[in-house]
């Protein structure tokens, strides 16, 4: 894979130092096809390489279970940083840093932010080492650029899928915000949490667009769940079963609430959210997903019935205004 | 559900017993609809009652990982028989015998069975309080009937997905078998396992058909999946990570095998074995499935590449025949 740099050398010297002798590879959906050809590297150590083939979205999902039960002695996980506090499977995190430069992509991006001064600077750790170069690019094109840091993440700028406290942080200070990474996935997190126009640079496709009326459509599509959801009586609130989805006590909490308003709600554990597993649940009218907020804005459409934030679900009872969620922002837990 | 036994009484002393404060509900994927009632039946004994989303299509798929990680007291597993055998979390099967009567459908059946005397009986665990009416009629109607009972399941004449030792241990003394149950699916796992005739009397439906041309069908499906993987250079070993489909020592055998027959091949993890879990893996030609056969023999349809069983991969490499194979059973481990 030409476009991310696999840390091979690293991973065999880590795994010589550790002696280990079983590992797991986890890897990111784009990625997985690599996966072979780094367990083949492993193999020549004389080391046992097992690929985890699961579904893997973000750094919540650390396969530790799976470690601990095929006995392995470390976890490389790559394309995301560490989310999960405790180590009870020593985890190796591999960044997978893009190759690419991004300064040809950014020119194409400046024409889309000519009337925004303040510029907020965020991307994903495969680009992080990027920002300084864009940022001197920006600053010679007459912007002003702001890049947070709540410590909240591994990098300064650094945004993940459910996490935008480093845009959040700076939104009040800048007048739209510019991404660097592949895709619109993470620009759309930014924007929803923030409400500033967002502008995505994307080395790997070389393009530059606006996620402004994506944005607004989810937005709109989150209001029509709501009202939807309104009408419902019996309700399946989702806990997570992957490490860092999983929130027990809020789940029991919106119970409570939802029991207070006289809806029936049941509690459901699951790993993957699919239409799938909750078509299983004919007589649930509606579903609070308190594991990953992302499947309740991005994957609406293919689910039949509304799945809910647990703040949206707030302002299904009434605890919460919708003004209040917008400014909340949609990500906001 | 008025088909099935939920027995809700027998839970809720069985709850009140232990003492249990959070429970976790993990039904099979036709009685799915039916949790959240089970649920509410619990949470007025004052317990929390947690409902796993999760698909579960066996005894083997026990929920044990999730238990821990939702600080459950105790598993409620409704539909199948234990197979695990070790108890980290304490848990009660329910079995969910069907309540209806077999006799009018096994009437059904006998025409179907006209022109053999020597009749093999096998069911689920849903309907083995049928097996000794079924068996006296089947008497008064000039048959010699025979239920094996190999005692690695819990009751005479009783096949789970994956282990028909109960029929393949009378195979030799019968001229065909019944099954008493919903679908073919089991009815084919009967077939598949010892070559003989084998009709189905689903007492659901109603309804008697042979499966003998669907097991025929699937036969050359699976002459035809080993043709093609002949030509394979890469494989993807699959290691099953549900409780009772993890079978290490077998994945890591047929590596060495696959090698010594100059393929490559890796070792993958996985928890539900589907056509995008495999999609990730462009480069890997063939994948062998050491994890739940059914997957092989009853979806080959659904995945574009060959997903063969371990005993299939040996005949790939020449190292047993395709009579060989067939002799054992397709599902003979």
């Amino acid at each position: 894979m030409k476009n991310f740099d696999l840390e091979e050398e690293r991973i065999k010297q880590e795994i010589l130092k550790l002696g280990a002798k079983r590992v797991l590879i986890q890897v990111p959906e784009g990625l997985k096809p690599e996966a072979p050809h780094i367990a083949r590297t492993i193999e020549k150590l004389g080391v046992q390489a097992i690929i985890s083939a699961d579904p893997c979205y973000g750094g919540c999902d650390l396969a530790i279970a799976e470690a601990e039960s095929l006995g392995v002695d470390l976890i490389i996980h790559y394309g995301h940083t560490k989310l999960v506090k405790y180590e009870r499977v020593p985890t190796l995190y591999i960044e997978a840093r893009a190759t690419l430069k991004a300064d040809s992509t950014v020119e194409k991006a400046l024409p889309l932010m000519e009337k925004w001064r303040k510029i907020g600077l965020v991307t994903t750790v495969q680009h992080v080492q990027t920002l300084d170069e864009v940022r001197e690019m920006m600053i010679r094109s007459g912007k002003t650029v702001v890049v947070g840091d709540t410590r909240r993440l591994s990098y300064p700028g650094q945004v993940v899928g459910c996490d935008y406290s480093n845009a959040i942080s700076i939104a009040k200070n800048v007048d739209a915000f510019l991404f660097i990474g592949g895709g619109q996935f993470h620009a759309l997190g930014v924007a929803l949490s923030t409400s500033k126009p967002t502008v995505v640079a994307d080395p790997f496709d070389d393009t530059a667009f606006s996620v402004d009326a994506e944005a607004e459509r989810i937005l709109k599509q989150r209001w029509a769940a709501i009202e939807e959801a309104k009408k419902a009586k019996n309700f399946g609130i989702i806990i997570g079963i992957k490490p860092m989805q999983k929130r027990m006590e809020e789940a029991l909490h919106i119970k409570e609430k939802l029991e207070q308003a006289g809806k029936v709600a049941n509690l459901l554990a699951a790993r993957e959210i699919t239409p799938e597993v909750l078509m299983e649940f004919p007589n649930v009218d509606a579903f609070v997903n308190t594991a990953c907020p992302r499947i309740s804005l991005d994957d609406a459409a293919r689910f039949k019935k509304p799945v809910l934030t647990t703040n949206e679900t707030l302002v299904v009872i009434g605890r919460l205004s919708w003004e209040e969620l917008c400014k909340k922002g949609l990500l906001e837990s």
